[in-house]
This record gives structure tokens, sequence and C-alpha cells, in this order.
């Protein structure tokens, strides 16, 4: 069984380490994969999207932890969700919103037989959702860990918008190439049916191109991207430091 | 069987991977897990914390290996620790020390049966270690790989102490989010059964909070850690440059 | 069976994960590695070098997948090598130089049977080479994934040449510790039977140490490294930032 983790620790200290020597004295076949431990320190909706974004790539009945936790120690609950035939175990912040919609349940881990006796009020990766996501991964059943709970904390996702034939969005992720992901569809967009769209940042047009490739200059282009979103990049470049882009920086298609 | 990985190699280039590669090829079934390859390059000091703080959350007959080896090549040993049901492998240098006190043997490493054919004098994480802790996972015993040793190099790690009533201690390690961990203990700060005891820091008095989230403000405070240390932070922001504290910098706490 | 990664996606991103899931959930006993997701974007160069130097560490049957793409999406072809025992699979862009002067055979990955169905143009590493090397791992032989090529892409690497009884070579990577790799190795330096060889880098002429502790003070030195190559470094300093090297700066050795 896989588990995947996704969380704000970085890898200079031990801490994912440790989730791994966890997960593995309760489930020695556990396959344990990082999805990223570079999430931006306390980004709830960084998480949200890059564990959106990727679920899907893993088997059935993988278990995706995510341990970006700000509130750790207050009263937050913490969370299993079974949704799509996978399970993701983190705290009740929102970090699971882009799978809710196709939930099948959700429960509040509360059974101290499952836990680590909690040391501290500020590891839960450890002492909560290592220890709940090695007993998923045994087949313990959600229903086991505590009651099922309604009123999941949820992110309000920025949405893009279609006003008057143009579409509204934003920017949401820079990646480490200095690529500005919005989240504005390349289906959105071929449904305007408009020829040759231009993708509208910082008063200026960027052409569509096909792939990073074909970009045979320093000049910003867009491109739909692996995840089916539009892109803004300069080939072998760095669109984000070329134009000044930021998380949130408002987008337009049309 | 597990083995953990603990060094100073960073991970831009191939190292740690080709450590993994020496230890697949010995152990097929080995199953390794990076404890963190961004040790502050040379810190032997900072070696033997992480692990002395990480080794107890892996199952028995973990092989743990750290090389953080600035004196490679040169005349120091190469050795391997039984500890708590545990073995260590890794330079003669002090990296250890946080497991000595309750070792059961240590061997020098110089059988070079259970090494590979070293190439140059600067690799042995791959020539040496490598090699050593994938042989110890198949069941070698540390008595094969040499003679036993009664004075592995120790270093004196910094100790709290106990004067008039308060505890001094100093900064031990900065993590990622500008987290300050000191080497006092919160049991030692209850013991002194202080009403609302205060943390001292360059002339700062901070108090301390149940948890982070508990801070409502970016005022610096302190906590109990998750290894249970009194640790100086600032709620969603960086009290190392906020304070501008740096590993070494004297605490009391009273 | 053992699958390496070599990218240049980093770490902040889901994408080295994403590539695992796919792997895994074709071949869910597949062993995982990764070399490095470091290598500086898209410079095919270091990621050929950093192969050529890594692959010979694993066991046989190994696949080594590279993901350092900059032409994805374009007309470059997509290909599997086999030499040495191992596999290769990555673009067909110079990234296997190394080894294809000892190879058996070189493929173009054209079969959609063993290939994700590609969603964007921008994606190969989950979309064609994750797959591919999946079932590679469990034994599908390189034939079946397309028609044999005889031509692929091979970058033309420095190599040292000898004149007048010095070797002249360069710079070709550059460490995390600031030590700068070059291409000359120690043998071709003790083929010239010079006593007390010296290597010269800017100006500077530098002994040749027996390992990086025998360095007692902070002069720049070289050393030859755990690959066999001369390297140049300051013992627990950076001699990049001290010498102002460069990747491709000149070096004589006589």
């Amino acid at each position: 069984m896989i588990i995947t983790l996704t969380t704000d620790f970085g890898t200079k200290g031990p801490f994912a380490g440790v989730m791994k020597g966890v997960i593995l004295t309760i489930n020695p076949k556990a396959t344990i994969v990082d999805l990223t431990h570079d999430i931006t320190p306390h980004d709830i909706r960084e998480a949200a999207f890059v564990i959106g974004d990727s679920f899907r790539y893993f088997p059935r009945r993988t278990v995706h932890v995510a341990v970006v936790d700000p509130g750790v120690g207050s009263g937050r609950r913490a969370i299993i969700v079974k949704s799509q035939g996978m399970y993701f175990a983190g705290p009740d912040n929102g970090v699971f919103t882009k799978v809710f919609s196709q939930a099948e349940k959700v429960v509040s881990i509360t059974n101290k037989k499952y836990l680590l006796p909690v040391k501290g009020p500020t590891f839960h990766g450890r002492d909560v959702f290592a220890p709940a996501a090695a007993w998923l991964s045994k087949g313990i059943k959600p229903e086991n860990f505590g009651p099922r709970i309604e009123d999941p904390v949820m992110l309000r996702l920025p949405e893009p918008v279609l006003k008057k034939g143009v579409i509204e969005g934003e920017v949401i992720y820079m990646d480490r190439f200095g690529n500005a992901i919005t989240n504005i569809t390349g289906e959105m967009v071929a449904a305007l049916k408009t020829k040759n769209p231009a993708i509208k940042i910082k008063r200026l047009y960027l052409n569509l191109a096909d792939f990073y490739a074909a970009a045979r200059d320093k000049r910003p282009r867009a491109v739909v991207n692996s995840s089916g979103l539009i892109e803004i990049f300069v080939f072998d470049g760095d669109a984000g430091k070329a134009l000044g882009i930021r998380v949130g920086d408002k987008v337009r298609a049309g």
C-alpha cells in the first residue's frame, strides 16, 4: 500500500523521516512517496492545489497525508476523508478542499488506539497523521478512527469566471522554473472558440504556444500545461522574475 | 530491514542516490529512509542532535547511517555502534555521541570483505558506510566488521545547568521556519514549579505558550516542542530573523 | 527492480512524486531511487555527467530515467537505451551520451500501448518516461516500445587533451560544497609521472592533496575525488566562491 506525504517541513530537519519511521514501525510493507515537503510554510491553499492535482496518478487505496498545519495544538480537528477510492489524512483546515465534493465520508480522528501517545502539542504529523495513515494502509476502516462529520472546513478557492466572452482568473502557483500557473483551463479557452486567443496579464497580451520549445525567443508566452491549465512561461527563462508575477495576479483569456 | 541516511551531501548531486545503489545491490530488500541530506556542511554536532532525536521512532534493528565526515581519508576510524536495539554506522568523529551512553558495543570497521574496493579517499559514504549498513541489514553481526573499541570520539554537547533556581542553556538548532530550539527541556522548566515561567533570550523575557497557534500576534514566544525542548517562535513568522538568534546563543528559563 | 530518477524538476512541486505514482500504478513492486531532482534547469550536459558517473553503482537491470527536457513537445524523439546490462529512458537530446559508446541498442518509444494517454505536450516525464520505465522494470523488452534507431543525439562533451606534457581540461561541475570538479582524471595525471604535479586554474598553481582533511589551512588545493577526477577544494571552505570558479573554466595539470 502506498502512502504519500505533502508537508511544509522542508528537508533540513528530520521531520519527514521521523514520520516515515512511525509509519514503517506500524506497517513495514508501506511504500512511502514524497509528493513535496516544500509547500510554502503554512500555505494551506498551495497544498490543496498540489494534492488536488496529484492524487489521481496514484493507485486506488493510496493514503495521502497532508501536514500543513498552522493551527496544530489548537482545537482544530484531525480528519480522514474517503474520496474517489483513496484515503486522505490531515488537519481539518481545508487542505483537502479539492476532494471534498466527491467525498464518500469524512471522519474526525479521535480513537487514541490508532495514535501515538501525543507528547507535545506541536507535531501531529508524527503523533496523529503518520500512525493514522499507517493503520489505514493496513486496512483499518475510516469509521474505526472516530465519528463521521458533515462540516469539514472548506477553503474558498478562486474559480475563474466568464464575463462577456472573456475568462477572468488568476495565478495560483509559481513553479521553480518561474512559470506562472493560472486557474484557467485550456478547455475553457477552447470553448470560447476565439481565433488566436490571447492571455492578458499585467497589460501584456500573450500568445498561446503549442509547447515550451515552440518559443524561439525570450518573449513571454502561454501554454496549456500538463494539468490542463493555462501557464505563462519564458522559454529557458523565468517568467515570474521577468514580469514580476505573483500568486493572486489577475489573468484574462479571450 | 530499514536503513536511514543522515548526511551533509545536499540533494544537488547524486551522492545519496549512489549510496542507495550500493545498498540495494547488496540487499535488494532494504527499505531506505532519508532523515536529511541537508545537515550544515561538516556540522557534526547538528547531525548528532538530529540522529539522537530521531532514531527512537524507527523499529528495532534499524541501521542508522551518518555521513558528516570532514576528516574523511585521514586516519579517523569508521565505526558501528549497537545501542538500544539499533545499529549506527558512520565516522568515529562524535556523530553518535547521543547514543554512546547506552551503547552495548562499538566496533571499528576494518574487514575489507564488507567494503567496496575503496577507489579514492573521499567518499566513504559509498565505499564504507553504505556497504556496512547493507550487510548489517542482512544480519551480519557488528563483531564481523572489526575489533571492538572502547574509546570512540565523543562530542562535548552543551548541557543546561541549574543555578540559583534558573536554568542556563543555549540555542542548539535553527529550523527552516526560523524557530530556535534550545537544549532546555520542558520537564526541567516544569520541575522549577515557577508560576508563569519566563524564557530569557537577548534581554527579552518570553511567555511559554501552550502551542504555536495560541499566539494571536507576532510577539516572540516559547513553547515545549515535539522533542520536549523549549523552542522560541513567532507565530506565522521567523523568530531567528526577528530576534537575530544564532546557534549557541544563551537562553535562561526561570 | 530499481528505477532511478534524474530530473530538473526541483522538489517544490509534486512532479517527481506524480511520476512515482504512475510507476507504482503499473509496477507496485518497483523500488524508486532519486538520483537528483536538482539538475540546473535545462542543463542536459550536467545530467549526462551525473548519470554517467552514477549508473554503475546500481545492480544490473536497473532502469535509469532522465527528464531534463527543454525540447518537450517538439519533434524530439523519446528513447530507450540498453547499455552495460542496464536500461535508460529519456528524451533523445544527448542526456545519455556517456552510455552510448557501449550501447547494445537504442529504440525510439512510439508504441502507445506502454504510454499514458498524453494529455498535454509538456510533461513527458509523467506521460511517457515513467510508464516506459515501469514496463521495462516488469520485463517488457526495449524492442516492444518502438523501432531501433542508429542516430541518437550525442553531446560533444569536453575531453581533456595532452599537449607537450601538460593536460588541458576544464571544470565540468560545481558541487554544493563549492568544490570544482574537472574532467581531468587522477590516472591521467599519474601517467605524466611528474614529481609533485601541480593543477593550474586562474593563474594559481595548486598542490595535489591526499585527501580533504590533509589540508591544514584555507589554501585551495586539488584532490583526486571519489569519481577519480581532479577536484579543486578549500578545506571547510568554498573554492568556487573563493576563486570565482565557474563551469567551463580552463584547468591544466602537469
